[in-house]
C-alpha cells in the first residue's frame, strides 16, 4: 500500500507550471546571494553548504510549505528544522545530527498529541549523517509511523575535511534509509520541479516517514568552487564575490515572488501555563517510599492535572517508575527505547512552541550519553525538565557504570538550568510540580532506595528556598546534604546530640539556583563551619557549589564529603560509609572541624 | 567477489564432529548453571540474557576463537568484546551499545598497524542496537573494511522494559547491516552447528566485517521463563534455581572439554614507554603561534619519535591540526568523520592491550557528545588521550554551539584523568609528551587564536606543576589563570604595576591535579588574596577547583573569574572582555579586593 503511494502520480492539479518552476528557481539564486552577502560582510559562514541547498529552500518554503510568513511561531504552521548551518535561517534547532530528533518530537506531537495536519520538514547534510543520533531518529521515526515528517539529506559529498565517506553514492543514503523503515526518494537536488514532485509524492505516503536523498553540489553556482574541496566554511573572497553574485544574479529571469500556503488551522488550543497539582501530596511523615517511585506518581498526577503533560522514557520505565504514568495516559507516554540522544532531542521537539509540558526519564548515569543534546537544549533555552534516578553509590548493587556521580557537575553548565534533588516523596511531587512551570530546562535526580517522608504534606517549597530541618542556639557546625544524605545528616545529628554536640542540617532541595542566604546565615549562626556531604563525585558538585558561594568569606570554612574514586558493587548502605558519606563520617567530620 | 566466499562451503575438515557439537551444546547449558548459580548468590544479575546467549559463548570460545588460556593478555589472542551483560565474563569493557566501538579500535589496530592474525568478536543485544553508537561504528567497520572483525546480534527480543521495537524480525536486523555495508549471515543461535558455520565463513570474507544476527531467547532452557517478559535482570527465585539447574543438568551428556585453538604468534612487539621528544621545542619566546598548532606539530614530533604513535579526528583535522600529523605519517592517522561516540571507542580499542598511544581530536565542545563512552573509558582506567580545540569565548566568531565552555567541569569528573591546559606552544608540546607517558585518560585543551611563546625552550614541566610567572615581595593579590586567561593575567599584572600594585601571576598547566601547594604558598604570600579567571562556565571549572582547594583555609579568599551566561559571537578579544575575563576585569578585581 504504502508503495503505490509512494509511487503516485503527480497530479496536473499539484504540479507547479512553468512560469512557477522559474520562480523557484529564482529564488534558490537569490538565496545565493544571500548567502554570499551575508557571510562575506561577516567573514564567517558556511555560504558553499547553502549554495548546495537553495533549491530545496526555495521549492519548501515557497512552493511546498503551509505556514504564515507575518507569525512565524503560529501552531498551525509546518514545522522546518534545519541541522545544517545557513547563513539565510536565523536559528536553527540543531546541528550534528540532533535536528532530525527534535523534528521526530514536534512530528510525534503534531500526528499524536496535536492531531492535526501541520507537517515536519528537517533539513541535514550528509556530513552529519554519520552521527548515530541521526539513525536513533530514524529508527524512532519509521517505528512510529511518522508520515507527517519529511528528512531530506543534502548530499553535497563534501564535509569540513574533504569527501565523506559515502561521496556521490546516493544509493548508500538510499538502501539505509530503507532499512531503518523509511519511504525513500533519490533526486536531483538542482531540479526544482523533482523536488516538487517527491515533497508532493511524500504528503501522499501514509503510516512511513519518507527521506528525499537529494543529490547536490557545493557551492553550486560558482566557478572553480562549485563541488571543489577546502572551501569548507568559507566566505568567498570579497575580491571575487562581486562577480560571483552578478553571474547568478544574470540567471534569474523574472522579478515574480511566491506567497506560501496558509496552513490549516485544526491545531488545538493547549494551556500549559501555572499547572497544579488537583491535591496536596497524599504521604505521611514516617512513611517510606523511594523518591524515583514518588516521582512516577508525581507525574501521572501532574498528567490528570494538565492534558499536554507528556512523558518520555529509554527503556527504563518499571525502573523509573515511569511506567506508573504510561499506565495511567500511554496516550501521553513515549517509550524511546535505548537511544537517550535522540530521547532528548525528541522531548525537545515536544515542548517546541509550548506544544507541551515534556518530561525525559531514564538512569541519571545514562544521560550522560546525551550531554551534547542537553546542551543545545539549554542554548535555545528550551523547556524541557529531564529526570535521572538511580543517582550515586545509593544505588548498590549495579556497579559504577550504573551509578551516576557526574550529573550534577553536568547540569550544572547548562545556563538557566534547574536542578531538584528531592529528599523524600513529598518534596519529589513538588519538584515536579515546579518544574512543569518553570522557565528553562530543569533536571530532577531521584534515588533508589526508599527513603522516608520527612515532609507534612502542607510543607510549601520554593525553586532556591532549602529547608532548614534542625537547628538550636547552640549549634556549631552546618552540615548540608541533599537526597540520601540528608538521612545521614539527620542519623549524626542524633547520635551527636547524645554528646552534646548540635548540628543544624539543611536540606538544599534545589541545587542550582542554590540558597546561599540560607547556607551564609547557618554558617554565621555555626561560627563558620559547614559540611557538605554527597552522593556524587566532588568535581562540580554540591560541595564545590557551596565552596564558590562562600569562598569570599574569610569567616566560613568549608569541608566536603563526596565520593572519591571508582566506586564498587554493594548494598547501599554500606557503598555510603565506604565512600565516606555515611552518618559515621559526617561524625567524625563534625569532631574534627570543632578541634580545629 | 565477497558474495562468493561469503557463501563459501563449509569444507570437511572445518567441520565439528557429531561428538564435538554435543560438547559445545554440554558447554552452553554449563554456562546457563553458571550465570543462574552467580546471580542467585548475589541476588543480582542478568541470567536470562545470559541463556539467550549461551550456544554462541560456547561455539566462540570453544570452537572458533584462537587464544591462549592461560595469558589472556597475550597481544596475539583473539579478541572478545562483550557489549551486553553476562555474569560468566568478569570484565565488560562496553555498554549500550559501546563496545562494537571498542572492537572497530582493536580490529583497526590489528589490521592495519599490527597486520596481524587474531581476529576481533563482539557480542551485542539487540536492545543496544537502538542507540546510535552502534550505528557510527557500523559505518566505520564497513568503510575500513574490517574483516577481521565479526558482531554477534543477539536477537533475544527483550528490553528491559518489554518487547524491542523490532521484536523477533531478524530480517529487519540484517537489513539494516547489509545497508550499512556488512556481510551478514542470520543464525538459530541456539544451533551450535550453523553458529560453527557462519564463524567459520565470516572468516573467508575479505573487505568487509561480517554480522552474525543470530534469533535467540531469552531465559532459553527455562520452562515459563524461556522468552517471557518480566524478567530482564531478575535472577532466578532461590526456591526454583534447584530444579532449573537439575533440568539443565540432565541435558548434559558428556564431561569431554575443548580446548581452545592457540593463537598465530605474528602481532609485532611493541614499545611504548618511557616516550620522548628527540630534541627540545623548537620555539623562541615571542614567537605567536595557536596551541591548536603546536598540539598538531607535536603530535606529529611525537609520531617521530615513536612508531605506536596514532591519531584520530572527527572530521575536523585543518581546525584541530591533527592534519599535520596525518600529513607526515597517514598510516596511522584514522578519519573518524562527524562521529565523536564512535571516535573515542575507536581509540579506547586502539589503546588496549598496550598497542598504541591513542590521541583522539576534535572540538572541545563536541566532546560532550561522548561523555558517556569518555565516561566508560575512565572506569576503565584507559590510557587514551583526548584533545579538545576551540575552547571558550575565545574561539570568537563561531558561536555558543562550537565554543567548549563545560568541557573542564566534564574531564575533571573522570577519576584519575590529566586535564593540560597549555598556554603556549612549548607548554603545549611538553603536555603531549607528559600525556603520551601518562597512565589513566589524559585532556589537552587547547586555544583557537594565536598566543604568543613565553617558555623558553629549556623549561621543564611536570603535571600537577604550575608556573609562577610573575613575583614580587610587593605582590598583594594572587592571579590563576590557564590557556589564554594568563595572556589576560600578564597584561593586568603589566597595567597595574604601573599603579605600583603588584600581583603573582600563575600559569596552572594542569587543571587536575592542581598544584595546591603553589597556590597555597602564593595566597600566603599574597594576605591570603586569590582571583581565578577562565574561558569556562563557573561550574565545575578552574575557579570552584581552587575555591574547593581552599575551602578549609580561613585566611584564604578567593574570587572568580568566568564566562556567565551564553555568549554571543564575536571576534575573539571582545567576547573575552563583554564576557568579564580580559584585563580590564581582573584589573577590576584585583582592586575591589585590595578595598576589601
Amino acid at each position: 500500500m504504502a508503495d503505490a503511494e509512494a509511487r503516485a502520480e503527480f497530479p496536473e492539479e499539484a504540479r507547479p507550471d512553468r512560469g512557477t518552476l522559474q520562480v523557484l528557481q529564482n529564488m534558490a539564486s537569490r538565496l545565493r546571494i544571500h548567502s554570499i552577502r551575508a557571510t562575506c560582510s561577516t567573514s564567517s559562514g558556511h555560504p558553499t553548504s547553502c549554495s548546495s541547498s537553495s533549491e530545496i529552500m526555495s521549492v519548501l518554503f515557497f512552493y511546498i510549505m503551509r505556514y504564515k510568513q507575518s507569525d512565524p511561531e503560529n501552531p498551525d504552521n509546518d514545522r522546518f528544522v534545519l541541522a545544517k548551518r545557513l547563513s539565510f535561517v536565523d536559528v536553527a534547532t540543531g546541528w550534528l545530527g540532533q535536528g532530525l530528533g527534535v523534528a521526530c518530537g514536534m512530528a510525534y506531537t503534531g500526528k499524536y498529541f496535536d492531531r492535526a495536519s501541520y507537517r515536519v520538514f528537517c533539513l541535514m547534510s550528509d556530513g552529519e549523517s554519520s552521527e548515530g543520533s541521526v539513525w536513533e531518529a530514524m529508527a524512532f521515526a519509521s517505528y512510529y509511523s511518522l508520515d507527517n515528517l519529511v528528512a531530506i539529506f543534502d548530499v553535497n559529498r563534501l564535509g569540513h575535511s574533504g569527501a565523506l565517506p559515502a561521496e556521490h553514492c546516493i544509493n548508500i543514503y538510499q538502501r539505509r534509509c530503507e532499512a531503518f523503515g523509511w519511504n525513500t526518494y533519490v533526486v536531483d537536488g538542482r531540479d526544482v520541479e523533482a523536488l516538487c514532485q517527491v515533497f508532493w509524492q511524500a504528503s501522499q505516503v501514509k503510516h512511513k516517514p519518507t527521506a528525499v536523498v537529494a543529490k547536490t553540489f557545493k557551492g553550486r553556482g560558482t566557478p572553480s568552487i562549485e563541488d571543489a574541496e577546502s572551501w569548507h566554511a568559507k566566505p568567498m573572497p570579497r575580491e571575487r564575490a562581486d562577480a560571483i553574485i552578478k553571474l547568478i544574479e544574470s540567471q534569474i529571469q523574472t522579478s515574480r515572488n511566491l506567497d506560501p500556503q496558509p496552513p490549516i488551522e485544526d491545531s488545538p488550543e493547549v494551556n500549559i501555563t501555572d499547572v497544579r497539582m488537583t491535591s496536596p501530596p497524599d504521604y505521611r511523615v514516617g512513611d517510606k517510599i523511594a523518591t524515583r517511585k514518588a516521582c512516577g506518581l508525581a507525574l501521572a498526577k501532574l498528567g490528570y492535572a494538565n492534558n499536554r503533560v507528556v512523558v518520555l522514557d529509554g527503556d527504563t520505565r518499571y525502573s523509573t517508575f515511569s511506567e506508573i504514568f504510561n499506565k495511567e495516559y500511554p496516550e501521553r507516554f513515549i517509550e524511546c527505547f535505548m537511544a537517550e540522544q535522540n530521547m532528548v532531542s525528541v522531548a525537545l521537539g515536544c515542548a517546541s512552541r509550548g506544544r507541551t509540558i515534556a518530561f525525559a526519564s531514564t538512569f541519571a548515569a545514562f544521560l550522560t550519553r546525551a550531554f551534547d543534546h542537553i546542551r543545545i537544549g539549554g542554548l535555545a533555552e528550551s523547556n524541557i525538565n529531564i529526570i535521572g534516578s538511580h543517582c550515586g553509590v545509593s544505588v548498590g548493587d549495579d556497579g559504577a557504570s550504573q551509578m551516576a556521580l557526574e550529573d550534577i557537575a553536568m547540569f550544572r553548565t547548562i545556563p538557566k538550568c534547574t536542578i531538584f534533588y528531592p529528599t523524600d516523596a513529598v518534596s519529589t511531587e513538588h519538584a515536579v510540580a515546579l518544574a512543569a512551570n518553570a522557565k528553562g530546562m530543569c533536571f530532577i535526580r531521584t534515588t533508589r532506595p526508599e527513603t522516608m517522608v520527612i515532609y507534612t504534606p502542607q510543607e510549601r517549597f520554593e525553586i532556591g528556598q532549602a529547608k532548614v530541618l534542625r537547628h538550636c542556639v547552640s549549634d556549631k557546625v552546618t552540615v548540608i546534604g541533599a537526597g540520601i544524605t540528608v538521612y545521614e545528616a539527620l542519623a549524626a545529628a542524633d547520635e551527636l546530640s547524645k554528646q552534646d554536640i548540635f548540628i543544624r542540617v539543611i536540606d538544599l532541595f534545589t541545587i542550582k539556583p542554590l540558597d546561599v542566604a540560607t547556607i551564609v546565615s547557618s554558617a554565621k549562626a555555626t561560627e563558620g563551619r559547614i559540611i557538605t556531604v554527597e552522593d556524587h563525585y566532588p568535581q562540580g558538585g554540591i560541595g564545590e557549589a557551596v565552596c564558590a558561594a562562600v569562598s569570599m568569606d574569610p569567616d566560613i570554612q568549608v569541608h566536603s564529603l563526596a565520593v572519591s574514586g571508582v566506586p564498587q558493587s554493594g548494598k547501599s548502605e554500606e557503598l555510603l560509609d565506604m565512600y565516606g558519606i555515611s552518618a559515621r563520617h559526617i561524625i567524625v567530620a563534625v569532631k574534627c572541624m570543632l578541634l580545629n
